[in-house]
């Protein structure tokens, strides 16, 4: 019999609900899908000159490097002065995906068996990239303050978390699908208890330019006590997910950056993953991010405001959201059949909470979905099945 | 103190030739490096066109696919077909390189801890992919026979250095730098251990077809009674290492091939390395490949050629090479200085044997080497330090 690893015997059956999404959809049955989050594929209008600095007469040459060539790390330099920042471009190590800078940073700090601590909810991606390098992830909570209308970091419980083969700890900066962001003062602890404890900061700000109701500033902003690792890419940063161009910023005490970039650097140096055409456009698409910047946040604005709207004289209610694509809603039910399987049999598609790990009690909503199919699908929610 | 991982703790002082090479660089000596193995820095021709495919209206899109975009996967197919092999595109998996195509097989078969044999003498690359996911390298010899002018498979020392924990065997097909195929009888042999001890075949054919003085077919011809994965890409294929197109075929018996395709396709799901304009631009890329390997052909040839004539009359030879860019050269002389010190000294850069794990009595020559350089540095080499 042939062997297999253990990190990827993953249970292979789909879940009961995305069985029941498929069989309506091979049912030929209409299904608006409120979850829609490709930014390519939701109507914005993107420029006619997209692509054409794919062309650059420089990708016709490998010039291997690497973090990347130069003009494109400086692009990214230049990306983080704009957003107040001073970062060297020495710093920046392109990846091809925020996925693969996970990786390279869960190599460079974690052992098979150590440890990195994450926010519960969260997305459920890194349980897969954890488990394919060997390390084990550990939840810290957020918790949702409904008279503050704001989620806050578990300090007790993440304390808790910590174990003498922690390593590190991720943030991400607004979080998905809450929508919050650290706040200053939970910033200024995270770090304390990083150093005091000899670990990193993972700081994961992909959605961090689409702020709503508050905002906060980039981990590259300000003096890094702790060993910090700030990720970002273009699939957020200029709505363009095809283009698979990321990076890391490492910042923190001299010594440790040092010997990070070093190690950092060889990593990196045995993939190579990134294309030298996509870093020829990687400056281009950073400059004329704001284009399509902005068209997201009015569709995101649109979209909150009408929920709201819909939601007046419901027992539903949506969560403060400072930042991000997505909403959550609060639902007054948690048992059998959950709201997302009502609203399934309804003919729209939400995301089950528990999806990334809050329950039933709550789903998650694209903002990015188009303005019409949006009203249409909230129009056939069944909000109303609970009354104020 | 700040804890980095053991498996990046390398060793991260540069070696006494490394640091010599630089010194001379540093102080402005002149210094013709016959060792440039980079296709688009030797002067070879390439289409005017080469970069247009990149601008497919199709790549403004993104449409995520585990494996890769079917039509990217069918030219891949096709390519195998032009080989004599079936291949179907569900069996091809997208990769930004063949480091990432080694990284996730190690993950799919190996847990922390696990081994895979690799050859000796070798590229070393191999060491550092599989250190970074936990997998210990055991190196079968290869050997050299001068009077049958080949390398064979040591099976008896490959097979000493089967555990029970071996998950797998690579075979680069020709070997990278002994330009050796894997021959008909070994893999004969090869496939029934592999089937015996439950194990799997990864074959690197990125040189396939680079043939010079023989060769073999692809693994991806003919029936695999072993689980194989066939890796190849567009660095060594079309001369485009700047593009970062790989690929992994999986072959074999069925219930193999689809349990190792159901969680490959959750590991490539994981990163979704591969940009859409690369995967838009491939099959023109791989149709094209005969411009650009008919020139790569005829400089390997040419040099091959020169370099037998320049070693007449001394007591240097070139080892007999199937196929590939580079040439082993055999020395008289295993101390110090070594011959590459000397050819250091004499102002010509070749590799020392040692890099690839055979000595310092062979040293490492490329064949893609421009011919005006190559003329010049083999006149310059201490060969007749050792008339004949």
């Amino acid at each position: 019999m042939l062997h297999f690893s253990d990190r990827t015997a993953w249970e292979l059956e789909e879940n009961e609900f995305t069985r029941r999404v498929r069989a309506r959809r091979d049912a030929g049955l209409p299904l608006i899908d409120l979850t829609r989050s490709n930014p390519t594929q939701c109507g914005f209008n993107y420029s006619d000159d997209l692509l054409a600095p794919l062309s650059a007469a420089g990708a016709a040459v490998y010039e291997p490097a690497a973090f990347g060539m130069v003009h494109a790390r400086q692009a990214v330099a230049k990306y983080y002065g704009e957003l107040g920042a001073n970062v060297r471009e020495g710093a920046v190590c392109l990846t091809t995906s925020t996925s693969e800078a996970y990786s390279y940073l869960f190599r460079l700090l974690c052992d098979p068996g150590d440890e990195v601590l994450i926010a519960r909810p969260s997305y459920p991606l890194f349980d897969y990239i954890a488990r394919l390098d060997g390390v084990v992830l550990r939840e810290y909570p957020l918790h949702y303050d409904p008279i503050a209308e704001q989620w806050w970091i578990d300090f007790v419980a993440l304390r808790e978390c910590m174990t003498p083969r922690t390593r590190a700890i991720i943030l991400v900066h607004p979080n998905n699908p809450t929508g919050s962001y650290v706040h200053g003062e939970e910033r200024r602890q995270l770090e304390e208890l990083c150093v005091a404890a000899g670990i990193a900061l993972i700081v994961d700000e992909v959605f961090l330019e689409y702020a709503i109701d508050a905002s906060e500033p980039s981990f590259a902003v300000g003096e890094a006590k702790a060993l910090t690792f700030v990720l970002s890419g273009l699939s957020k940063v200029a709505g363009l997910p095809q283009m698979k161009a990321s990076w890391i910023v490492t910042r923190g005490p001299v010594d440790h950056v040092q010997q990070a970039l070093a190690r950092l650097a060889i990593i990196a140096d045995t993939f190579l993953s990134m294309n030298a055409p996509v870093q020829f456009a990687l400056g281009a698409w950073l400059a004329n991010r704001a284009q399509v910047q902005n068209q997201l946040r009015a569709r995101v604005h649109a979209n909150l405001t009408y929920l709201r709207h819909c939601l007046r004289g419901t027992h539903c209610n949506v969560l403060a959201v400072e930042g991000g694509w997505t909403a959550v809603l609060q639902v007054p039910v948690s048992s059998e059949p959950s709201f997302a399987d009502m609203a399934l049999d309804a003919g729209v598609l939400v995301q089950p909470g528990d999806f990334y790990g809050m329950g039933t009690a709550r789903v998650v909503l694209s903002l990015l979905t188009p303005e019409a199919e949006w009203q249409r699908g909230l129009a056939q929610l069944p909000l109303h099945s609970f009354p104020r």
